[in-house]
């Protein structure tokens, strides 16, 4: 789609019919004078005197344990970078509505104007009760470590700085599926990293605990290969300095030669079909810079025919989007009341993800990807976003590993996975899968439909809304 | 109602099906890949830099315009005192249903965990930018002044402490259509006034700006009257003193000989009936102590029978409730883009109040009042809580004064009364009058429904909800 043509639809997607994408509903009844001395004076004194008793009766009388806070300074947005705090609000309030239409769970997203790591960590303590869980977000390095660590430590409820974690969790379970489909051994391979930012940090982190050897991660700035030399002149953060290797200086070219695996979280278009060709059999090549990878998948095929490829895009095979993780980690995580995200958890999200891949695909799922046979291998390695079995499988998978771990406020006894799992298929409700196959039935035998209003705009637009999705032909009729 | 079965009632509310009484919902599609496209990454990033370039347009992509922080630290809940931060949240839910169901505002309930005034001030400015108005909520005296004078002069946004000024404003429409109604002129009246705290000294303020005598306020707190001498021995706060009366130290029961008006904010049953009988001719008794007034109407009676009342309970005539003030002062504010809420905006709340309360009332007013006429005079003073008109004349009005005052940032010139006044009519729907009509229907005709599983305790609930509301007369089948 042309950007313009994206544009405009973005901003009249956001504009009308009113402002903005989310809203608030009350859930219990509210239309006579009864109900609302229940849900307000006097009947309310109840509740609150019942949570003053105990704090935990917060779960079972108000909002809490479904709530997430989506909490931005907007100093680094998608690929915008520091635009500010309220210009930051559409992004946030899209992640509240995929939290909401991926896990049903409910977000406040809240701006914070505060840049430097205390000012930030205060405000957002000081509101944290309002929230189960906290998902920071699009917050720029190096403060979002200091953010993330101290409110990790400092809160009793889940906090999880997104950018960090979800392409480490979701990156990692295509890691390990595609080493198997590649056959190589996870201890044995080398990894280079383009990028040196916050998911770069923690992707590294992450494979680390899967099994790579630390020392195999060559890790690259826009300077080129992060090594101890270049920290001992001053040019690398404590957070880079972690991954600086005992090496001499080199480039990502020099880097990339002979690499088993490269993991793209840098910016476009940086490497060529020769860098690739460069590398060891079979290689993995996870390019996710949006929305223009590090090179593009056809690029990589033309230097190469053996390599396996990821992208952030939807549009390719394997697509490493953050939507495989944050619903479903903080749904497992708030429903055992989770007092924090664990290294487990997050190792349960991507083991999940690693076996969903590997299971047979139901016909819903074909049928929501144009009815395309999808199968375990180099053009599958991890589960499709639209997938509702995702829900299931990582949701359950975290909170049974908060609850072995002993970082779930509910009793390990009182846990039952089986029943668990049932209670998260039935949480999601018909709307999405009934949508979903109306669209399909149209789509599959599309007919023509005569709009007769062919001038006015609206119709237009849904004309061509129609023809995109393919739900049948528009005629439109009109002056010419 | 017991206060056992009410107990038990708001906590099974509170409760199930699933905890708290609010979530959030998608206003816009998104249960395609384009359409989620559109919501997040990539057609996101095309609002955020419109933002970033002119602050204003988060007003019209996104949800900012409607969207009110309710927003409390718990030190001052209902008649509970200090309850805490938590333990105030399902007041805090409540608010932000009677704002969505009263005036289709959205709200995020805040609670902080700071309870002086500048770390709750330093918090709430810091999440500003999320919100297009603040409700300030239960936060005790003396600290709530000095926290909203803070905020109302660094932010740029509506915020009103509802406790302060929700009931001034209810209540001054009240005194007006009182004096009106008993042919008292509001320069001659002398007014007492039973406790001191926030909702008291925003009364008076109010009320002098009504065009009551500041000499003629009598403000009494636990101690008896405020007099400059108590002030001169240090009993009295900066904000008791701006009503400190050069008299002798008296009681209340002796301030209130010969006085026209009587407004309680202070505690049940500390008036009696020789105190009433003390008052002037035809007096106005406001007792406002909920849920017990500081006296009932029937010793009222039994004392003199030319007084004109009024309490906080719904159970009896005129009742000051705040849900006839912040719904529709934060609608207007918002709908005009106001800066601030400014004396004259609550003026003419006060003013739209008393005004509308001379009007006709429709039959689906009287008819949600259980079909009983309702006429102005002594009896009815204001509006009823369930009258949708309140929502169009006191929402306009206060928008119209924010524009005439220039704390509007929509042009005056493109501010039609007329036109905003439509709008305001469309805003809340059918459901609520669909509701209503569909409920009257069944009482003006109560049928006998016979119940065949009559030992489930949803069932016995329904049953006993039905006879309660006169909707049917049911009988309950099961075993004895």
């Amino acid at each position: 789609m042309a950007d313009d043509r994206l544009r405009e639809e973005a901003l009249d997607y956001h504009k009308f019919p009113k402002p903005g994408k989310m809203a608030t509903k009350p859930t219990k009844p509210h239309s006579t004078a009864h109900e609302l001395s229940l849900a307000y004076s006097p009947g309310v004194a109840y509740p609150c005197l019942e949570i003053e008793k105990d704090r935990d009766l917060a779960f079972s009388y108000t909002s809490k344990g479904n709530l997430v806070g989506v909490i931005s300074n907007g100093t680094a947005v998608l690929g915008l970078g520091d635009i500010g705090t309220l210009a930051s609000k559409p992004v946030m309030e899209g992640k509240a509505l995929l939290f909401k239409s991926f896990a049903d769970i409910d977000v406040f997203d809240i701006e914070v104007d505060r840049t430097e790591v205390e000012g930030f960590v205060e405000a957002v303590k000081a509101i944290s009760s309002t929230f189960g869980g906290i998902n920071l977000e699009d917050i720029k390095a190096p403060e979002c470590f200091e953010i993330e660590r101290r409110l990790k430590e400092e809160l009793d409820i889940p906090v999880m700085h997104d950018d960090q974690h979800g392409t480490a969790i979701i990156s990692g379970a295509a890691l390990i599926n595609g080493l198997d489909v590649v056959d190589k051994k996870i201890g044995e391979i080398t990894v280079v990293i383009s990028g040196a930012g916050a998911s770069a940090i923690s992707c590294a982190r992450h494979y680390v605990r899967l099994g790579v050897e630390r020392s195999r991660i060559l890790m690259c700035d826009s300077k080129g290969l992060l090594t101890k030399s270049r920290g001992e002149k001053g040019e690398l953060n404590q957070y880079k300095m972690e991954f600086a290797q005992d090496r001499p200086e080199s480039s990502l070219t020099d880097s990339m030669r002979g690499a088993d695996v490269f993991l793209g979280l840098s910016k476009g278009g940086i490497v060529d079909g020769e860098m690739v060709a460069s590398m060891a059999d079979r290689p993995l090549i996870f390019a996710l810079a949006n929305p223009d990878p590090e090179i593009l998948p056809e690029e990589v095929r033309a230097a190469r025919s053996d390599a396996v490829i990821a992208t952030g895009r939807s549009d390719y095979p394997n697509q490493i989007n953050n939507v495989l993780g944050f619903p479903y980690i903080f749904r497992g995580a708030l429903d055992v009341r989770a007092t924090s995200i664990t290294e487990n958890m997050k190792m349960a999200a991507t083991m999940a993800l690693a076996r969903l891949a590997k299971e047979t695909v139901p016909d819903d799922v074909v049928e929501a990807y144009d009815g395309v046979r999808i199968q375990y291998g180099p053009d599958y390695l991890i589960p499709k976003p639209f997938d509702a079995r995702v829900l299931i499988w990582e949701a359950s998978a975290v909170a049974e590993a908060a609850v072995n771990e002993g970082v779930a406020r509910i009793d390990a006894e009182s846990f039952n996975l089986k029943e668990y799992r049932e209670e998260l298929e039935s949480r999601l409700g018909l709307t999405r899968s009934v949508m979903r196959s109306v669209i399909n039935r149209a789509v599959s035998n599309p007919q023509r439909i005569v709009f007769s209003e062919g001038e006015d705009p609206t119709i237009i637009k849904a004309a061509a809304h129609c023809a995109r999705e393919g739900i049948c032909k528009p005629i439109l009729l009109g002056q010419v």
